[in-house]
């Protein structure tokens, strides 16, 4: 029996991964673990292309299709471009949900400067909600195509906003009247704001245009510790970074506390995870100040192990991506 | 409320397709009526871009997947090559159906020629069956671009292969018991082969290398009628059809016999709806000939009205795309 979320890894690896079609040479990156994002050869640059579809959402399903593929995008360092929709509806479902989907999508889409220029939209008789599938087809100049799997020892780490920001925003929402008698209105207001962060597009355009940057991801599932195994496994590579680094918001680390759940396990779009040669890194600090983006150098890759330094020592991961929110969302609050 | 299946033409005029986020002036074919892939322009040749789901197939999804979409980028005269493929698994799914649909998909990208790039893959706890959303991207020289709008009065009509191939082949797949005692066995299983014939591609790429072709288009949902409406919707032209010169294969007659319903209303994939100009006829006839595919000349677009002329007269039709084989897969059998 295969567990409700995305697919583990180690299945993806095994029965998706190996039978792919035809072997075409204009592949440059195909499907593998961390890459979140396509690479084919078009001639004179690269397109870019990225598929993600939104299926737990209960508003802003439109928002979330075009964001969470514009970053998958922009991690490539190309710009996103040109966006498909294929929006599924529930039966017995009005006009305002379309309209209200399509209103969200549009607004997004013209936020990052995305034409939407197709797609397909269905009433499904066994739907309960609505599913959207997003593919975002982005471009970027041939030297200047980044990986997820491109980081080598001695590379500074840095990540871009605070961890967890995603899930705080969904939980502040979703548990709303239960928090609000232990952590405050402020608190929950203040992390539900946090939704509008999403998008790293205008980091990862940035950094990549400021300084050569060797791997780039913006971690979902699994947070700011799951980016990072995602991150070491595609480069092949370790990890050292200080706990005590990554940035977490006083909101976040509040609802996490409650909640009893780990903010660098907190499912985290919105921030971007990326590598760079250390003598890089005075141009990435600057591209990034210019941009307006709050950054935080929190390690280095490493040969080989995975490790964050924290109070009570080192910890030492493997290979398994963790999420909290589940937990976070079913919890009883005490 | 909005009725089971894909969304009516005027909602999607109404409400999708006019908020579609940033104006691109490389978008060279965004959404419209009728034209179900995407154009955007890359330089030194056209990038086609097209996205269906398949939802309501209960076996050969990934197969399905692949065809679909290639079809709708070959109909543009482009040749597909990049696919991303998002999987929705119901929940308490074994690993099985996983192993069934990427297989498929592997297969049908094999004859093709098409590389799997990317996707999603994940178990949705509110599913009750798969769903599978397909990107297809393609390419075309610029001047060899087709769009379904393209036709115009004087065009000679052909389509390939015969009328509502893909319908008689899931009817008699799905009614195999109820019906083998009405039809045979015979007929039941040359139907049931008919799902073999699902792809467009050779022809229409045969097609556009050979002739000034001036519109194709992929008749699904609605049949050869829907696919000459779209088509005629699209170019703002009419069309007069012979309707007897309409193939329609013996076994797909007898069926829809049985079941009342009008086998150029039943859903056609397989079947390629082409226009070319009056002094490229010959030509074209012997790129299908060359190619293999059977095909029949049935008409010619006029400037306006749809007119198909049968053995009671003339028929003429409006804007209203009607799939009859739901009611095929309902209607109680005497």
């Amino acid at each position: 029996m295969l567990p409700i979320g995305k697919v583990p890894n180690d299945i993806l690896e095994r029965v998706v991964f190996k039978r792919t079609g035809a072997k075409l040479d204009r592949v440059v990156l195909g499907p593998a673990i961390g890459e979140d994002a396509a690479v084919v050869d078009m001639g004179d640059r690269y397109v870019v292309i990225a598929s993600d579809p939104i299926t737990g959402a209960s508003s802003g399903i439109g928002w979330y299709a075009v964001h969470v593929n514009a970053n998958d995008v922009a991690v490539r360092g190309a710009t996103p471009l040109f966006l498909t929709l294929t929006i599924l509806l529930p039966k017995d479902v009005s006009v305002g949900l379309l309209d209200e989907v399509v209103n969200d999508a549009h607004s997004a889409a013209m936020e990052l400067g995305v034409s939407i220029v197709g797609g397909h939209t269905e009433v499904v008789s066994f739907l309960s909600h609505p599913v959207v599938c997003g593919t975002m087809i982005g471009e970027v100049e041939k030297g200047k195509l980044v990986t997820t799997g491109g980081a080598k020892p001695g590379d500074v780490i840095l990540i871009t906003k605070h961890a967890g920001l995603e899930g705080a925003s969904i939980i502040a929402s979703e548990r709303y009247n239960e928090l609000v008698e232990v952590v405050g209105r402020g608190v929950l207001e203040r992390a539900k704001s946090f939704s509008r962060m999403l998008s790293v597009v205008k980091e990862a355009l940035a950094l990549n245009e400021g300084c050569k940057v060797t791997a780039m991801h913006d971690p979902t599932e699994g947070g700011v510790i799951g980016g990072l195994i995602e991150l070491s496994i595609a480069s092949n590579v370790g990890f050292r970074v200080d706990g005590a680094k990554i940035p977490v918001a006083e909101e976040t680390r509040r609802i996490c506390e409650v909640l009893g759940v780990n903010p660098l396990r907190l499912i985290s779009s919105g921030v971007l995870l990326a590598t760079v040669d250390e003598e890089a890194v005075d141009d990435a600090v600057k591209a990034l100040k210019d941009a307006g983006v709050k950054f935080s150098i929190i390690g280095e890759v490493v040969d080989e192990g995975r490790i964050i330094e924290g109070p009570e020592g080192k910890v030492y991961l493997g290979d398994e991506i963790v999420e909290e929110l589940w937990v976070a969302l079913e919890r009883e609050i005490d």
